[in-house]
């Protein structure tokens, strides 16, 4: 019951932010805000910063209320996914007063749907909810927002049928191009286009676990190699949106949720190249709704390679599977 | 074994009615139907109530054959599903011989999908399969019908990719106006556009349960709110479009999953307001082809909001955990 | 652990080839190979039949690789998803280095796929996974492939929204034409349009199962009279493309999945019938996207009306319900 006082409050909070990267670490998580930050005084942009701060502290309150399984709050599990709201509805809906209560709403609803993917998929599957509440909370906050004439939208679509890409007009990196992508495949995580930002998530990552680190960057070359083998869009791909996925697919099959091994890093390899593939298939997918796919091709391409060993292996990502709402009255 | 004399069958189907609203009440399946026939008797199309009629007694009486549950049978549970796709069919689609096959195998299929969904999300995951049949099955005969030349389409559509509302031009609205728009939010669960429709279903209501007919207009009034915070289109609130799915939202996490208290009104809050919001979300989603959202948005938020504390909560409203073609050969 | 050695490769191979039509034997795979290569032979297109054998090999290879259970295994259980990826990927893409390399990918995460279904719909759901596993990977891989220039598309899209069908311009069928479309509709469950295909895969089916033959012909009639009631597309009809989903769903539930008797075979009919309804459905809602619908009309339906009798059922095509990856270290 400790853990429930105020004092441990921005603990918990840390330790959310830390665990977008799989990591119970304040300290990380203490990097990966300085990297959102970083994103912000680099475009003068600071309400993702502020969303981000406003989704952690909203999602793990809302923990608190809805009597959320207390360890699994101490463990930061139910604020990754409020954060991820909170970066990302700034990024895509124009800031105002609407806006605000829209992402305080959103926030609060992804820790209901954490306990309610847990309930599925870690309880019934044995896998991990990851940032699949995110995905889905934001997906309808942002497809809400085409039907309210009081959420403008600042960035994404237009809603448009998708048209086979012909030629990405790929002409080869440099090395610096190269490390550059590499790290923003990392930072775009959080959705951040910021190569510095993705050198603070490393370092961040360093803090806690060097496997981690060390998957991080190989899942990055590898999706960046994949990407290009396969012709996808040249911009996309230098912005770091071929990167993402792949890379905390890298680090959660080959590191996190499965023992690291011979058999396991080459069946990681495989799950890392396959969400390439999901990323440009849900590209697609969504190219007629005009809403980003976040991390979904992580969260599909996780579920589809862990479900086959779910019961053998452990989820230190995951909550415990008896979290629930326990004393709702 | 009594259930299953014939003399029982109109009472099992008027409860079917009720469970619409969660009520096993077969009088509260009277107003129900009385509030259909209002409708029809309005506007001088009957289709629906004959559908309405039709889908019920081949749904339950599907249920019969298949060998479901005796008790979830006599509770009504196999007819809410049948009911509205009864009324759906002939809302959306022209009237004529081929539909009305379309209409009798659909409700058919309701009972199957009924029991298949009951095996998966009541008794894997401790929650009620509610109008999901409903939907899911409506849905496919819509999209079928764009596919299908002898079922031409009376009112949905055109497929077209989903546009940002620009302006809800949005005047506010008269007390008159605001009873209106809160009685058809009620009525539209039926998919009737009628405020005194409206009206008959919470008198069915109060038969059955004070608090769910409190519920059902708390839950419009806080939806109408929503929608014009928000800025949805002027047309779609007053018709009572934004309203329906949270008014459902509002009984079942407010008073008929949960135990009524003050964290769990608090909760069924911030559920009836997330229903608006993933109303615009589906709305959004199904413009490239051309389907109303029918409940779905109560059913998805129903469903994330009840499975935190699934195993806790009593589901008087789902069928026997149990419930299961016992005895095809 | 004597099913591993190399010797048994070839049996386990063609096992899965039979396994697409529920056939655990070896010859009937020899019979449905013919029919691919027959298809090649008439139109000159070698790549769907070595896209087959290859997508078998890969996929049956991945199982070993990854640990899949033994007897799983043996049975074919790991091949019959990755036959149809591999037909379907130079159906539909243009041949050429990257796409063989993406052939194999997909093939070998079908295996992976068929795990994680299983861990879901087998042991959670009592039912088949089935076709379930290429139809998700292959419409993976369709939609990814409109994303990269390297992976040209060959036959299929343009993305469209769907619009109402105004005239199916039936003509009736002579009973000539009728055998052919009979034929073809079987044919069309390995995407080949041949009618001398679908004899071969008859042929196939009667050497393990004559009433398994019985339901794939009649269940192609069935599709045939639905689709013409219905006003389907007439070119869609005659080429078998409303045909191949509801042949599956007759033998799944008529034969494989239920015991055969009067009310399961009524109960197949109404299965049958409504994929037929769903093939439309599915085909309006991937209008937007430009991908086949594949088999999932047949896996929706077969698992709707499996659903409710999970738990009572053999399911001798479904993997053992321990299949996991045991021993990936």
């Amino acid at each position: 019951m400790g853990y429930r006082l105020p004092e441990h409050f921005v603990t918990h909070c840390l330790r959310g932010a830390g665990q977008v990267f799989f990591m119970e670490n304040a300290l990380s998580g203490v990097c990966f805000l300085l990297a959102i930050a970083y994103a912000s005084f680099d475009t003068g942009n600071w309400s993702t910063t502020l969303g981000a701060l406003l989704g952690l502290a909203v999602a793990t309150g809302t923990a608190y209320l809805i009597d959320s399984h207390d360890s699994a709050i101490a463990k930061g599990m139910y604020g990754f996914n409020g954060i991820l709201v909170g970066v990302a509805v700034p990024t895509f809906l124009v800031a105002g007063p609407v806006m605000w209560v829209y992402l305080i709403l959103g926030a609060a609803v992804s820790t209901v749907v954490m306990d309610a993917f847990s309930n599925v998929v870690s309880k019934n599957w044995g896998v991990a909810a990851s940032t699949g509440p995110f995905v889905l909370t934001t997906w309808l906050l942002m497809l809400g927002a085409y039907a309210f004439s009081n959420l403008p939208i600042a960035a994404m679509g237009p809603p448009k049928l998708p048209l086979a890409l012909a030629n990405s007009a790929f002409m080869g990196l440099s090395l610096l191009d190269t490390l550059v992508v590499v790290c923003r495949n990392i930072a775009q995580v959080f959705l951040l286009g910021n190569a510095v930002s993705g050198v603070l998530i490393v370092i961040g990552l360093l803090l806690e676990s060097i496997p981690a680190a060390i998957a991080a960057v190989m899942g990055s070359l590898v999706a960046l190699f994949c990407a290009m083998l396969f012709g996808a869009d040249a911009g996309a791909v230098k912005a770091g949106l071929y990167g993402f996925s792949p890379v905390l697919t890298a680090i959660a099959v080959g590191v996190i949720f499965m023992q690291t091994g011979p058999k396991v890093l080459l069946f990681a390899l495989l799950a890392t190249v396959f969400t390439v593939i999901v990323q440009g298939a849900l590209d697609t997918l969504l190219a007629p709704v005009g809403i980003p796919t976040f991390t979904a091709p992580y969260v599909l391409a996780m579920w589809l390679f862990t479900l086959p060993k779910a019961q053998l292996q452990p989820h230190p990502h995951a909550p415990s599977p008896d979290a629930k709402i326990s004393k709702i009255k």
